[in-house]
């Protein structure tokens, strides 16, 4: 298979971590007889010092002309004090996400067997623990008209919803039930929320083209509290735009292993694949940020081309760098630190 | 002191509980020379089936010329299935917080040594946790214009703040960070919504006034992250309605003892006080509920009355009650478990 991958390393650790993701890709494409062809791109803070915007035409055009998007992290400290700057690095990931229709975030939680008594949890509470959260990432409160009124004194917010769009996402949501537990939960705040009316109202009506998968609605206060009680108890959650970015990064924490945790946005034409983390500015150009997010969303890309047994081979290289203890400081544990690069040259010639 | 209590027992569990906890404060009354009268009044499930509304304005008037309100738990199965019933027992309650004008929710968070490992957080992780998070009630997306366009395939719902909500409910939050460690973390989304910029904004705004307080800011999405992997760093957390509606139920599971977590819900005039667990519907009529949430409410109402020796006594005679065992099912861990009455008149022969 020829595949165009578009490259955005981004800001901080992001440059870091995507060069191993690229190195195991290539050593895929190698051993699987594929070729890839990578076309770096500009975004988040890099971008807007370099041509004055985090998402430029040109970046938007390399992408909607790709593949698959591949991509690091963004964010720099020197943003961080100043929401009301004028540009942003997260602009661009909203504009990203808008103008490249990535309607579904894909967030898959599971434990390492070797890392999970890392987790704040108990180990009875999460072992086994395998669910997917599948955050609308288009729509909602994220992308409604806002603004101030009142000389400035007030300030609001819409939350939009349409039925295509709550349609769109469910549709995925139950096909990914249908090929895990058959268990799909629809989160909401119902008893407020319009808009959450009708998530539950068109989540029902597609309840009989799926007869085999049970459904759920839940409250997303009482999810929140659910999902570190018993996290084994989910197994597919959709959910709209806000609620999402809550329980998602919520959900991190039961592996105890957020630099291992991959990611997915799912669009019409083309998606987009990065690790949960973020740029981790302290550790930019150390050498020291933990690749293995990264290289596991790389592993989410060729799933969804249906290449299985190249994510696979990814998915066991990473295992068993975790099972010799290749790692980076971050999992080493008073044993042998590896940098970035050893991990990535190694699962590269592990492959 | 003469005080006059409207009493609003509620559905399920409530009546039972809410027995327990005027056995108690009768008995610091008697004790402690006050004098108080209660006042029942309908609300919920209950006030649905009599007189056709959750929250009638009989009881309104009973609340509004009352000292306090302690208040049970509403809610029942009937409703729950049917979102978009014309009249529910929760918009009882939001149209009770809007009458009374009950702005800040206040839920202290804590753990109970002898509970510490019903948690599903690890000891280490929880032991000493001792945060307050205050949310805003009476504003947000829960009070906003909401509605359908396009023939119903449209919802929307609008997220709205004035400044002076978000002084009223920080200043609250900066007095008591006064009276504790002096932190406080304003959780927000500045990075995507006008109202928590305006959150911000008025915040930063305030901080002159409060020189000895440490203030903070930071993103929902990450707070759902770093409450149940470092609860000790919190101390005073002030949030919207909707941040703070998933917040602190998430927050509820640090104890690992949600029967026992308190709650009040503080307006300029007159306050509510109450267990932050629901009406239980299951457990409803059997004697076997776990009273010591309400109880604990009560001692939140003695408080802030300045009734710290009634407030402190309550709070002993719960401690000895849990380190005698004289507890309900939920806590008895195969030792005898004690009826819901039994606790309560254990617990007032005790004060
Ligand atoms: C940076 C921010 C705008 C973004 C979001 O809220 O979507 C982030 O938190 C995420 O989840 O990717
Ligand atoms: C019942 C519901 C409307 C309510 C809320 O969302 O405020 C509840 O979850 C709460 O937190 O008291």
């Amino acid at each position: 298979m020829k595949l165009n991958i578009a490259l955005l390393a981004g800001d901080g650790i992001g440059p870091e971590v995507i060069d191993q993701a690229v190195k195991v890709c290539d050593a895929i494409a190698g051993k699987y007889n594929h070729e890839i062809n990578w076309t770096p791109a500009l975004t988040g803070a890099i971008a807007i010092d370099t041509v004055g915007e985090p998402y430029p035409d040109e970046t938007h055009e390399i992408c909607a002309n790709s593949d698959a998007v591949l991509f690091g992290a963004i964010g720099h400290p020197k943003f961080d004090n100043d929401p009301s700057a004028k540009v942003r690095p997260e602009q661009g990931l909203l504009k990203m996400r808008q103008k490249l229709g990535l309607f579904a975030n894909v967030r898959p939680t599971f434990t390492f067997p070797s890392l999970i008594d890392k987790s704040p949890l108990k180990r009875e509470r999460i072992e086994g623990t395998d669910l997917i959260i599948l955050r609308e990432l288009t729509g909602g409160v994220y992308f409604g008209e806002r603004g101030r009124k009142d000389n400035g004194d007030t300030a609001f917010d819409t939350m939009t919803y349409q039925r295509f769009e709550i349609q769109r996402l469910a549709k995925k949501g139950f096909e990914m039930a249908m090929k895990r537990s058959k268990k799909l939960c629809c989160v909401d705040k119902a008893n407020v929320l319009e808009a959450s009316r009708l998530w539950r109202e068109t989540v029902q009506t597609m309840e009989k083209d799926y007869p085999e998968v049970e459904v759920s609605y839940e409250f997303v206060d009482a999810v929140a509290m659910r999902l570190v009680q018993w996290p084994k108890d989910y197994d597919v959650i959709i959910t709209a735009n806000l609620f999402g970015d809550i329980l998602t990064d919520e959900a991190s924490v039961i592996s105890g292993s957020m630099g291992l945790m991959p990611s997915s946005s799912v669009g019409s034409k083309v998606s987009l694949y990065e690790p949960i983390h973020g740029s981790y500015p302290q550790a930019a150009g150390k050498d020291i940020a933990n690749p293995l997010a990264t290289v596991l969303s790389a592993a989410m890309l060729f799933e969804d081309f249906d290449l299985t047994q190249e994510a696979q081979a990814i998915r066991d290289v990473v295992n068993k760098s975790l099972a010799k203890g290749i790692v980076t400081e971050d999992l080493s544990d008073g044993g042998k630190a590896y940098k970035t690069s050893e991990v990535g040259n190694w699962l590269a010639a592990n492959i």
